[in-house]
């Protein structure tokens, strides 16, 4: 039996949760997917790996893209899919199949839109940077990622969340001279000289910069610290591994700079970086989203996949059903009214005369 | 062939470091020790698993311990012993075989002393306290260890060493409350709450007390420090162990008292503790051995089984050949000239008219 998109979409919703797809193991719930979507004549489908692309290419002036991972995280006890008067249960009901049942359901039942639409359904979001399908795609065929605005319908409350902030994290190390703790003037002990560390975290004033009218929030955390030897020696290092979230008006390398002037005097390495996007909400195609769902934006602190196409050049935008901190829980749930509310939202925005 | 305890005290210090005696495996030595002392007239000689226990009984006024561990640290690729012109070179030639060549020395070669002797030559120093030889007998037969003073012949350069200083572990914990790092502001980062607990170790200054002419010379440093849950988690918990080396004018108790007085307002948690022992210079046997021993006597900064003998009520010094700082290395040795030096004091000491 394979997938219905003409049902409603909560009952797709449960129906997609009904099909496993933990990161890696896509390929069942990819075929459902491309098999659906290539019975549309209005639709370009291509596959790649466990990733399912549809365009339309109705000549339209612009063109948008439409995008929901199809991976959820492992098997938590939470299946099959249970439903009661206001919501539905069950792995990835949030996160995000709920988003991907109204991007599906959008995809079958509209033929003609106001602008050309490419759908994009992706495999291993959960997991390394390495096998995300959307990166994988962005390396392999980046045109098929190109449009004037992009949505990702990651969980959001309903409500568009624009940009995102970027990450970094970086390991501050002391150094110090082993001795025995029982004649420690011999020696110079690097866990102490980590004081200074934690006291600039402490006195650390995070940036609250407005962009594009929304107020992001910077936070700079110790979020690992490690150091000790013996129980009877003074250790000769410490490291304080420390995450900077970043708003967008700055690059990995202006945050990395930030970071290397707080800790001025230090041993410091970056560990890992990845980019913020800019909300991007002044680029027409975005102004006329926002407009369209309601008129309001919050700015979107945690990283998501809206940082690759940001990278492309591509404005883009979180908006999908469920509470974001809800994702990955065990009692994770979309609410029934936010899966009808958003696709509403979603058809009225491409069907209105642009 | 067993040991014999009439050749030179260098040569019976490279007779004893062949015989391999990693703790827990010393029956071997045990045996070559008890077999060669229970031949001498002049000695009441008992066996406790591998600790042999040796006493005169000339019904002397004072009675004096001479004390010795035969384990050594696991093998080391040093042996068999080697000698040059001023050095014999091995596995426990520092740490303690010297030593207890010149216990072994004595207690074979003079029947009679001024003062009544105990030799006690015991098995598992160098491992956990449960296991030690004199812990052990210290519990089973504590009137075996009944002294006016005792020597043990831990290396100390041939100087006396008096006393040791105490030490005690505690784990001092910060508390906060998990959060993505990327919304900092609705948690409490625990490593950051650390910052305090490395600013009072920074602040501390040391005690440096006199006692008995002597000056100690206190500690109070992070060993060991540990927090963190994910690279993008406001952790929750931190926690630094820290190392209290402590002068012998407190007890453990006042000791505790004073490290969570240091820390007061923080979770501090006690996880190790050894008494400190006091010099006992005062004492007329002490007095009289260091005055006949060169008159001169430093301060025991690290640890040692004195303590043990100090909890009986029995002043401890350590006093015997080698560099305490090469004890457990692999280059460790013992100078010719303090084996000998170290045999002539203690024969010295026990012959004079008292």
């Amino acid at each position: 039996m394979s997938l219905d998109l003409r049902v409603d979409p909560v009952q797709l919703t449960e129906d997609l949760v009904n099909i496993e797809s933990v990161s890696g193991e896509e390929q069942r719930v990819a075929d459902e997917v491309e098999q659906a979507l290539r019975g549309l004549d209005h639709l370009d489908v291509q596959r790649f790996g466990n990733t399912v692309v549809a365009r339309t290419d109705q000549g339209r002036a612009e063109r948008v893209v439409i995008a929901g991972h199809l991976d959820t995280d492992p098997r938590n006890d939470n299946l099959p899919a249970r439903r009661d008067e206001t919501r539905l249960h069950g792995l990835g009901a949030c996160d995000m199949k709920g988003g991907v049942a109204v991007a599906l359901r959008v995809a079958a039942t509209m033929p003609v839109t106001n602008r050309d639409v490419t759908f994009l359904f992706y495999e291993c979001e959960e997991v390394e940077a390495e096998r995300n399908g959307l990166h994988l795609l962005a390396q392999s065929r980046p045109e098929l990622l190109q449009a004037d605005f992009a949505i990702l319908m990651e969980p959001s409350d309903g409500v568009v969340e624009a940009g995102c902030q970027g990450t970094l994290r970086v390991d501050v190390t002391t150094r110090g001279t082993r001795a025995h703790s029982a004649r420690a003037w011999t020696g110079v002990n690097a866990i102490h000289g980590a004081g200074e560390v934690l006291g600039r975290l402490n006195a650390y004033e995070p940036r609250r910069p407005v962009i594009d009218g929304l107020e992001y929030h910077e936070g700079l955390n110790a979020v690992f610290v490690s150091g000790g030897v013996a129980g009877n020696v003074l250790p000769d290092a410490c490291t304080v591994s420390v995450n900077y979230r970043f708003a967008p008006d700055r690059s990995v390398e202006e945050a990395f700079a930030h970071v290397r002037e707080v800790f001025d005097g230090f041993e410091i390495e970056l560990s890992d970086a990845a980019p913020a996007a800019m909300p991007g909400l002044s680029v027409p195609a975005a102004a006329a989203f926002v407009e369209a769902v309601g008129g309001h934006a919050n700015p979107k602190f945690g990283w998501t996949d809206v940082a690759r196409f940001s990278a492309l050049g591509v404005p883009a935008v979180n908006f999908g059903p469920g509470d974001p901190h809800l994702a990955h829980r065990q009692d994770e749930f979309v609410p029934i009214d936010q899966v009808v509310a958003v696709e509403r939202a979603l058809r009225g925005w491409l069907e209105e005369a642009s």
